[in-house]
C-alpha cells in the first residue's frame, strides 16, 4: 500500500491533501520537525538521499520531489478531473501553473526564507553589513520577482475561480500551498483580493480540512 | 505557427532540443543578451510579466516556464517516446528526473549563481565578511544539496544510459541543461564519470547540435 512518509509543516501538506481528494486508499507515517532547529529527524532524512519532503513509499520504491508524487499518484486512478488532459480547454493554465508553483514560485520563496536566516544567524556584530548586501540583492531581484508572481497570480485569480480555470484542479493543490507560506512570508495584503479569496476557498474544501486534521494546526515556516 | 523566442544562453536551449528532437516545425526569434550585463534585452522581457526564459508564443498564447512549454509542445504531437506514458516501465523515473531538474536542481544551481554574486558585487571592504558568511551558508546547505543531487545522478547514470531508462526522453532534455550548468559552475570532475559520459552522448544527438547551431556556441553564465 502507499504509504505518506508525513513531515509536519512541509510541502508534504500537498501530497495529504491530494490523497484526500481522490480518497485514495493510502497509509500515513508522523514524522515531528525538531523542536529546535525545525530540521526533519533522522529516520525521515534516512528515506532518501536528497532528504527531502515529501516523499513516499510503494512497494520498493522511494519516491521524493512532490510534482512527481502527484503524477504518481495521479497515474494510478482512471482519468481525473485534477488533471485536466490534452483535449481540455484547462489544460494551458493547467500545464503553466503546475509547474510554475514549483519551479518559479516556491524557489523564491525558499530564497526568501535563506536570506531571512541570513540576516538572523549573522553574528551581531556583522548583522547589520549582512542586512544591507541581502536588502540589495532582495531589491534587485527577489522582491521584484515575488512581487511579479503575486500581481500574476491575482490578473489571473481575477478571470477564473482556480488556477486551471473553473474546475479545482492539481495545479490548486501545487499552488495552494505556496499561497499559504506567500500569506505568512511575503504578506498577500489588500492588493491581493482575489489571492485572499483563493485561500478561503481552498481552506473550505472538505479534502484539505481532512488533510489539516492528520498534520495538526499548519503553521508554515517563518523564519 | 509556434515561435520560439530564444534567449541566447539561456534555459531556451531545451525548448529548442526538444523541438530539433521531435523535428517540429516552427520559427524561431532570437534575442541577445546585454553584453555589459548578461540580462535579457527590453523587448524579450516584455513578452510577459515574468520576463523569464523560456518563453514561446503561439497564437495569442504567450507561454513561459520551460516543463509547461515542453509538456505544451509534446500534446501537440501524437504520442511521443520521449514522454514515456503510464503504462511505460521508464514512467516513474522519468516523472522524477523531469520534475526533480526544475524543482530540485535549477533552483540549487540558481541560488548558487546568486552567492557567488553576492561575494563578486560586495564592495571590496566588506567582502571578506559576505564571503565568510556565505560560505557557511554553502557548507550548511548549498553545497551539501548540490553533492548530494550529483551523487544520486551519478549512481542513476551508472544503472541505464539515460535518466529515465535505456531511451532517450524529455527527462534528459530538462536534466541536460542542468547538467552542462553543473559542469561549468560546480564541476563534475573524475568523481563522476557516468554524468561525464551522459554529456559527451546528449552533445553527440543530432538534434542537440542543430539546436547549438542555432544557439551559437552554448556558454552557461559561470558568475
Amino acid at each position: 500500500m502507499l504509504t505518506l512518509h508525513h513531515l509536519e509543516n512541509s510541502q508534504s501538506i500537498r501530497v495529504l491533501w491530494l490523497l484526500e481528494e481522490l480518497e485514495y486508499d493510502y497509509q500515513i507515517q508522523h514524522y515531528k520537525r525538531d523542536s529546535a532547529t525545525s530540521l526533519a529527524p533522522e529516520n525521515y532524512k534516512a528515506l532518501h538521499i536528497m532528504g527531502t519532503s515529501p516523499c513516499i513509499t510503494d512497494g520498493a520504491l522511494v519516491l521524493p520531489e512532490t510534482n512527481a508524487i502527484l503524477d504518481y499518484i495521479m497515474d494510478k486512478v482512471d482519468e481525473t478531473a485534477l488533471r485536466p488532459d490534452c483535449q481540455s480547454s484547462l489544460r494551458t493554465n493547467y500545464l503553466y501553473w503546475y509547474h510554475a508553483a514549483q519551479a518559479s514560485f516556491m524557489p523564491l520563496l525558499l530564497e526568501s526564507l535563506i536570506f531571512k536566516r541570513m540576516v538572523n544567524k549573522a553574528p551581531a556584530i556583522i548583522r547589520p553589513i549582512i542586512r544591507l548586501v541581502v536588502k540589495k540583492v532582495k531589491e534587485n531581484y527577489l522582491d521584484m520577482r515575488l512581487g511579479k508572481m503575486l500581481s500574476q497570480i491575482e490578473s489571473r485569480l481575477a478571470e477564473s475561480k482556480w488556477f486551471a480555470g473553473d474546475s479545482f484542479t492539481a495545479a490548486d493543490i501545487v499552488m495552494g500551498y505556496c499561497m499559504e507560506v506567500a500569506n505568512v512570508r511575503v504578506g498577500m495584503d489588500d492588493r491581493y483580493p482575489n489571492a485572499q479569496r483563493f485561500l478561503t476557498q481552498m481552506r473550505q474544501r472538505p479534502a484539505y480540512k481532512r488533510a489539516m486534521d492528520k498534520n495538526g494546526i499548519f503553521e508554515p515556516l517563518a523564519q
